[in-house]
């Protein structure tokens, strides 16, 4: 099957947005057996969408369209493709609906324009977004497949992944099967390093890898006439990379670290408690993410100033004035503090230098401690993490959500 | 002058690569004047390539390539732009000399595919590339401009920059200005609305509003031959908008509500403290990417639990009792305890129903309590936010510094 992307939007044009959609969905299109052979980027412009519209039916068999399918005026994208093949706009009335309860619920009222975003060309399938207000659509007509999906990656890639990579995994005649790893602790390139034999040789099964901040989504897959087939290849590789990643494999479903953490907690009924520094929150946000952490988080603590250091968690004055609030020493008695207090089965500091100012040669930027509690024992790790502000509190975030992961496995 | 970018490059359609080149000439092309139509990328594949080569010179007056100058077979954009204006192939002795020179300084032989980067189409401009062995190719030709960049970027910027930005700032007749607004509060849609008439009516200057979860950047263009020309037509719609937008626009640059109210905290030499329910740390976290802000930021408590808003702010156990977590009366407890406790200039409490579970017919998933101590006055403000648990979490923050900057604004 030969395909293209379309991506509208102004924003990109002038270059105010850096294009991911093309790289993903192409990514996603190339595990899926399908040829990419261009991608084009067009602004919010009636007749320019519409002449690209009419050389990518000729060319293509998948057009896949990215953006314009917002509630304004220049939202041209449904209406062009709805053109070109000769369809009516028709009110989805479940889409309506959706909207109508949206706004109601935000008791605000549904402008004209938000109107639009309900009107769909006849005969279309509704994707619908979670994460957004603008459903995605599919339409087949004629041999030819378009899919439209809003331009927002937070609200397409979640569609993408749930609804249009099985679609098309199910026109394709040979059958795709994949194995999901989610990696914490290791950085994507040093995880290519470790799998640089298999990734080279890859072409069936396809290795890919997808990098967040802290953590990394392996997907192996295999192309097979059957689910028997796809398995035994599967299964191979699955032996060789269980071996070499060992626990650092966090899950093997595309799920969070948050989300394996705040399971694990729940499941066990393990009440935990949280002092940050160098983390300001952050650990804490990412646990109350997930619906149903309330069972077992019980309090946490952003102790940024010295003061609070004292007050919420009894730091000594002494401890900060003589190895400061950046060393083992403090890290230890937070965390003490903190079981002191709360009197929960699991506890976790952190206490580090985030940057960019704050830095010496004897605790440069990246020195972070941080301490856990578990089974009636303390423990104190150090790290030195590079990069910048940003990356050292994600990455500590991350490294603390890791060791609560496997102080829990362990039991 | 209409300008347009073709990015040639297989490893791009495949997804292997993010396509970089794309926006940043787009940048840098609006800046000088010069309005992006399209961006395409095509494979390393003559046909295809030939074909929107064909396409981009009847549509556009600047032509800009990316990829396909390097010594391989599959690298065909020189030749295939010399088919295209009937150019021939010629050697180009300095390029020769330099490749030469290069192959005995690093003592390796050059091969035969290394002559291919010394030809040139006839009458082309040579744009040096000190990063790297493939210069860059301008070529004027019957009021078309084609240039040609290697693929990578560390050689393709400087040698944009250096060269072929000078270079179309000395064709552009026009100068293009912007105003650029941040505005918190009020959604992309309902900001579109207060401004439909100016927006349905742009020419000169345009409007483009972009939306991020929970803040809209607006950007207001205005094309001239002077700057002076420029400010006048933009300070015209400034005094519009300013009036329209009121203190909903919280900066004229493009930086994020965290940093303005950082900032405004840090230069105002005033103290925070936060207890955060529903939010869980997402004020804490957002507050803390910021650096300096280790100065006012005293403390934050996260009390999920109803232990910990007793334990640490001294909620009333009758209070949670009679009203519940999610109360007025409970988020003035909160703010209480905060500020008798921390003694800060400034606190903030959020407590609310984030869902997806939780709610109820009287507190529906998605009321949310914010309370604000400032100049000795304690208020509770009590919102109703759709979507998610994620938007509302989101949300809630928002409106928390959104808060915390409007106080700070009246001093």
């Amino acid at each position: 099957m030969r395909g293209e992307i379309v991506n509208v939007g102004t924003e990109i044009l002038i270059g105010d947005i850096l294009n991911t959609n093309a790289q993903y969905i192409s990514k996603e299109l190339s595990s899926a057996g399908i040829s990419v052979y261009y991608q084009t980027t067009v602004g919010d412009n009636g007749d320019r969408l519409m002449e690209i519209l009419k050389k990518s039916i000729e060319r293509s068999d998948l057009i896949i369209l990215t953006g314009g399918l917002g509630p304004t005026q220049d939202d041209l994208t449904k209406e062009s493709v709805a053109k070109l093949l000769g369809l009516k706009m028709e009110l989805h009335t479940e889409s309506y609906d959706k909207l109508l309860s949206f706004f109601n619920s935000v008791s605000s009222k549904m402008t004209d324009n938000n109107l639009k975003q309900a009107y769909m060309p006849e005969g279309s399938h509704i994707i619908p977004n979670n994460n957004g207000t603008a459903p995605g659509v599919l339409i087949e007509k004629d041999e030819k497949i378009f899919i439209l999906l809003p331009g927002p990656p937070r609200e397409l890639i979640p569609m993408f992944r749930d609804f249009v990579y099985p679609y098309l995994l199910s026109k394709s005649p040979d059958k795709f099967y994949s194995y999901y790893y989610k990696v914490s602790g290791v950085g994507e390139s040093a995880l290519e390093d470790m799998l640089l034999d298999i990734i080279d040789n890859q072409t069936n099964p396809t290795i890919a890898t997808y990098a967040k901040p802290d953590e990394v989504l392996l997907r192996v897959t295999a192309n097979a006439k059957s689910e028997e087939e796809a398995e035994e290849f599967l299964r191979k590789y699955d032996v060789i990379i269980s071996e070499r990643l060992k626990d650092n494999i966090y899950a093997r479903e595309d799920i969070s670290l948050n989300q394996v953490v705040a399971d694990l907690l729940i499941d066990s009924g393990t009440t935990l408690s949280v002092a940050e520094s160098c983390t300001g929150g952050l650990i804490l946000s990412r646990l109350t993410e997930i619906p149903g952490i309330s069972k077992c988080l019980h309090s946490g603590i952003v102790c940024y100033s010295n003061e609070s250091k004292i007050d919420y968690l009894g730091v000594r004055k002494e401890t900060l004035d003589t190895f400061g609030a950046v060393s083992r020493e403090c890290a230890e008695e937070m965390l003490q503090g903190l079981v002191k207090r709360n009197k929960t089965d699991m506890a976790i500091a952190t206490t580090g230098v985030a940057g960019p100012d704050g830095g010496t040669t004897a605790k440069p930027v990246g020195l972070v401690y941080i301490g856990i509690y578990h089974n009636g024992i303390y423990e104190i790790e150090e790290y030195h993490i590079s990069g910048g502000r940003q990356r050292v509190q994600m990455k500590t975030a991350a490294m603390s959500l890791n060791l609560i992961r496997k102080k829990l496995k362990k039991g």
